[in-house]
């Protein structure tokens, strides 16, 4: 159950697909050399590799335990923890201004499936604390942030974000938790929050909660919701900790997987909190950090998914079972066509995801950089339009991969000692959480492709044929580029119809619309990839080829069988008697 | 948590794709009144509701226990097993000439699934003993039938069936647990087997085990597997029981799912066993039993889909969330076109492999009473053909329509007490075991399809162009048979490339192959039904139609996308350096 990272995959795509020249040779990113690069890949590697992925099993084995009011941390984290923060990865993507290193998103995507491959459990901590940190850098007053940022750019102390009550989870318009003011400028939180990740632990001194609350007069439904900062201790003025805040965690849930990862139940008893950002404009506020979060979750599909893959590559080779074809001389199992295909599956859907991960920090990277306003909005609304593609593809390709590997395992797979059923079950998480994948698909649908008229999907759509165009002349690439363009034109028509539908009718297509064009972008990156690596005389343009002609094979034939769903919308989800639907 | 089984629908099916009326017209079945079969399924319904689904949350998280050498069944099973004795359901299809009722198939696989989805784990004794019962019925002597088949038909002894070692599992042939003579006729059986359902529990007084193991001059391989029967309790003439043989269990796996049914190591350490069948010819033996075990694991898979989507609907009426579009009222989450999609979903794949199930058991009936020689040998080589599918195409339907369910459940899902994360586990089994679905995938290629040089697929595709002329005619059925059509005309000729293929080539598209044959069997048998359900003015061929038609705009149009993998054959497979796998 050991775990390496696949870095000349990351590296190729970084080259590749997120073009990391052009942002280096940005002035935002000067210091940022080859040699820097590996560097922080090789130090990712060798982290997640030698600290993280050895306490993996006992997470899941173990658990995060709940007594006399503590959280303690599954055996092995607090130190893993320690050794995270003294190793700066915390403040690797974080603003220079409040102590991070600034460096690109698409670098800290490529290190966090580094970590979330080792340890998925242990990757949300880091997670939950630099979307907290982004949310109190970009909306709270400075008051806020001199006193809590340093610490959490740091690690020393984590976030946690309380959105979720047991009637508002999708529909977060529905909670109820108050916060009344307590006439000092602060306010007395007070309700229950459930689905707290890492709300509480034992690894950190303090927890900075993030939690949505309402105000006395505030309206009802999500315009009446507040974002509030309560620490889990106080901090004094001179930033030494003081005495215990109203709040505690009641509960762990008892999950699924990612066992290492404690689940709170958070009681808030009239803590004291600090209003963050306007007054009502809490859903906004925490929807800015929401988007980042849900490309990780993304990630964490592929990362899971990749060490699966690993997993499942070592019993195969390691697994000696029944003869092969030709000689009919005993052999490993891989030796077996099924499980080399099945290896294949894979390899190739992982690395269709990852391109898209890339690809979406990619773009909010370049919106950052540059200076021209319509380039600017442009990668903007590229990051926007791809985090949910990259959320629902990645973590769905997760589950299937994971499901995948344990298949190869055969017996051994449903064994809990072989690690495999534990991917298996931490995967599972990733198209729930951070809003669920149907969720994504009506995010992509409605605010992504019909809110601007297609406008974004059509850049996307034009940049797909760019790069099927730079590739035509390249015979050996005849098959991709065939299946690309059945994609591409499956894809605009199915753009179209979503654009003149109905609303009810383009959100009962909205998983397919989104799965097409997880089918099809990928392929564009991947041959993109293809392109530029030829191009660059890249030593690995070659087996990238390979991939992407097995991509061409068995993923992009797919595309043009969603479409029917798509154009029928509504009706035919609907046709079937409700009340019938018990039985026939 | 509780179970309703879909009679309406699984009736429907008895009638219009298995043919029940045709059955009960022959003289072997005479007995079986339309009021016996209601009785039947009425009974197995309030079984599986009232004894079954109640203890299936317990077992999954108490699981079996293994103490001082013996194995205790999870809390209320040994009360349910008692019950399930006493209503005389394990004899339900075994022959009347050693006691059962005889009754065809087809009825006991709708039993089945109402037993599996109410508790698989413990479905699975019954299962056991079933096979081992068959086993003996079919292969042992007269003295060995008469002494222990009466008690396992009536369920008061239960079946073993030892075939897996450590080293041996897909492969069998290189299995080496021994079989010495003992100069009286007995052997003393030696060996370690593992992955043992139900290898010893507290819910019977005996258990009869049936061993695969090696005579001292026996070739090597697969030619010199010899099968025993080894009870665990020795029986004495009179038929009451001696001293315990020198058997035990002494280990129970930890597995992902399935907890309450105990997966044992068994140790033979010189135990007394007798020769079942002609020595050598264990396998051979053990292979007749295998099919039917096979068809039963798809009928686990559509037990546990249909579980899962009981709990979805369930949870989707329940839980409010979220405002519908037209009067952004507040809704149940069903009001919500993603979620009713993914009823839909999993509710007509569920239908598809049901249909499935229910042909293939229906081919062995029909096969079972002919008395026309030929009849016999094409039914008989239509349920051959159809066991790889209905395995396979069924259990990876359980896996995906129990992780759909959860999906459903958003976060609540995750959480264990909630019941969908135990399908999502249960579930991950039935695509393993009594063959990997990449076993039944070559089954299916090699010993069914090209075999007989195609002949048993295209009689399979034959009726189905037969079921497609006779919805001709009728325009509201036109969707369905240009689809149907199509997936005929794509089926041909993915035939035609496995028959001419190379055995390397086969293989490597023989999974696709297999999903292929399950899209559009899966078609044809519910337009079968439909079009015979509208002949008979049968009231449920409306809704029937409904999820016809979703398969045509869902599923069907898969069939095509597979194709491209079967033509392209092992090449793209090895194509990708199998030293560079690791990363890229």
């Amino acid at each position: 159950m050991t775990y390496n990272a696949p870095k000349n995959a990351i590296q190729y795509l970084l080259t590749h697909v997120a073009d990391m020249k052009t942002l280096q040779a940005h002035p935002t990113h000067q210091d940022l050399s080859d040699e820097l690069v590996g560097d922080i890949l090789n130090g990712a590697l060798a982290f997640a590799k030698d600290v993280l992925a050895p306490i993996n099993r006992a997470g899941d084995e173990n658990g995060a335990t709940l007594k006399d009011d503590v959280v303690t941390a599954a055996p092995g984290f607090k130190e893993a923890y320690k050794a995270y923060c003294e190793s700066g990865w915390q403040g690797l993507s974080a603003p220079t201004e409040i102590g991070g290193m600034g460096l690109p998103q698409v670098l800290s995507i490529a290190v966090n499936e580094m970590l979330y491959s080792a340890n998925m459990a242990f990757g949300l901590c880091p997670m939950l604390t630099a979307s907290s940190m982004n949310a109190i850098h970009a909306h709270a007053s400075d008051e806020l942030k001199n006193k809590y940022l340093e610490k959490m750019v740091a690690g020393e102390w984590s976030g946690g974000m309380n959105l979720t009550e047991p009637q508002a989870g999708s529909d977060l318009g529905v909670l109820r938790a108050k916060a009344t003011p307590n006439g000092d400028g602060t306010y007395a939180i007070s309700g229950q929050k459930i689905f707290i990740t890492w709300g509480d632990h034992d690894c950190v001194e303090n927890i900075i909660h993030l939690v949505l609350a309402r105000t006395p007069d505030a309206p009802s439904g999500s315009r009446g919701i507040s974002l509030f900062l309560v620490p889990k201790i106080f901090v004094n003025d001179d930033g030494s900790l003081g005495k215990a805040n109203s709040l505690k965690a009641i509960g762990l849930e008892h999950k699924l997987g990612i066992h290492g990862s404690p689940t709170c139940v958070m009681e808030f008893d009239g803590a004291t909190g600090w209003l963050v950002g306007p007054e009502n404009r809490g859903l906004a506020c925490m929807f800015t950090m929401m988007n980042e979060a849900r490309l990780f979750v993304g990630v964490q599909g592929v990362a899971i998914g990749e060490r699966a893959y690993q997993g499942a590559l070592n019993y195969a080779n390691d697994r000696v079972q029944g003869r092969v074809i030709d000689t009919r001389a005993q052999t490993p199992i891989i030796g077996h066509p099924d499980i080399r295909r099945m290896l294949m599956d894979m390899k190739t859907s992982l690395m269709g995801a990852r391109a898209i991960n890339f690809a979406t920090a990619n773009a909010g990277d370049i919106a950052k950089c540059t200076s021209d306003d319509d380039a600017r909005k442009a990668f903007h609304a590229r990051e926007a339009l791809l985090t949910p593609i990259a959320k629902a593809y990645g973590s769905d390709i997760g589950v299937t991969t994971a499901s995948t590997g344990l298949q190869i395992h055969g017996g051994m797979g449903f064994i809990e000692e072989t690690g495999a059923a534990q991917h298996y079950r931490d995967a599972r998480i990733a198209p729930i959480y951070e809003g669920t994948n149907g969720i994504q698909a009506i995010d992509l649908v409605g605010r992504k492709v019909r809110r601007d008229n297609g406008e974004a999907m059509k850049a996307l759509i034009a940049d797909l044929e760019t790069i099927v165009k730079s590739a035509n002349g390249n015979t050996e690439l005849d098959m991709v580029v065939n299946g690309l363009n059945t994609g591409i034109a499956v894809l605009k028509q199915a753009t179209d119809t979503i654009l003149a539908a109905e609303e009810k009718d383009a959100l009962a297509g909205a998983c397919a619309y989104l799965d097409l064009c997880g089918d099809v972008v990928s392929a564009g990156l991947l041959l993109k990839s293809v392109v530029g690596g030829i191009e660059a005389d890249d030593a690995y343009a070659k087996t990238m080829k390979i991939l992407l002609d097995y991509h061409a094979l068995t993923i992009l034939p797919r595309a043009a069988s969603r479409l029917p769903q798509i154009i029928a919308g509504a009706t035919p989800i609907y046709d079937f008697p409700v009340n019938q639907l018990e039985d026939l």
